[in-house]
């Protein structure tokens, strides 16, 4: 079982990538992120509205294109890759799939769905933030 | 099975109600609908970028209170309640429930995850226009 979303942000792809990979923006729109999103490194990732914190394995970095990582580094975490498609020089469209959900896992259903709460709430608040600047959209969704 | 999307807007409830109740306003952030959310009244509602158009019984309207209505006009579609609480004179936490998804149904899981993500989707953008006056958050996620 996977989650996949995809979403249009009205920017070039390293626009759209450097605000993952930096953590001077990334906190912008989502979480506060240790150091850069460099293949290889442990990052931890701080949502203090939601006090939550948690250490992902970057564990693939192609620049401008696509990042993979582990929630987790304990090898067990869902993998998350985000992928980048420049459709014109102003325009990236970018994709979000999670997988490693386990479909006997009785709470799966709202696992998944939270799970695509999230990521539909990161991108909006992402083209929020890279298209007209806000970086308070965040932290609204009550749980 | 049902859908719940629980949300904090930093608005009084009647801007949040009104922005839906009004033509006016809910096409900035959502559908262009035909006329005002009236208790009884038969909306048509329009996703220009979706191509997109369905008809909604206004089943019953609580002014700055609560919004219920059905997707349809057959009496078949699942029953939507959005509710509004004025946690503080300038805060609103609005609840969206949709119902009548049929757990029989073989795609059930993706209907739920498609149902989540325009809740989300909707009420982030709503989150933009109200407080930061965006009307171009709309219309971006790719299907």
């Amino acid at each position: 079982m996977y989650n996949l979303t995809k979403f249009k942000i009205i920017k070039p792809a390293n626009e759209v990538f450097e605000a993952f990979a930096d953590p001077e923006k990334i906190k912008n729109f989502w979480f506060s992120s240790s150091s850069r999103w460099e293949q290889g490194n442990t990052v931890k990732l701080r949502y203090d509205e939601y006090n939550a914190e948690v250490d992902i394995d970057v564990i693939e970095v192609q620049p401008n294109k696509k990042i993979m990582f582990r929630w987790g580094t304990e090898g067990e975490g869902n993998i998350v890759t985000i992928s980048l498609e420049e459709v014109d020089p102003s325009i990236t469209i970018i994709e979000i799939t999670e997988e490693g959900f386990k479909e006997d896992d009785n709470d799966l259903i709202s696992h998944l769905l939270d799970n695509k709460e999230g990521w539909v709430y990161m991108l909006t608040c992402l083209k929020g933030y890279l298209e007209f600047g806000i970086n308070q959209l965040r932290g609204a969704i009550v749980k």
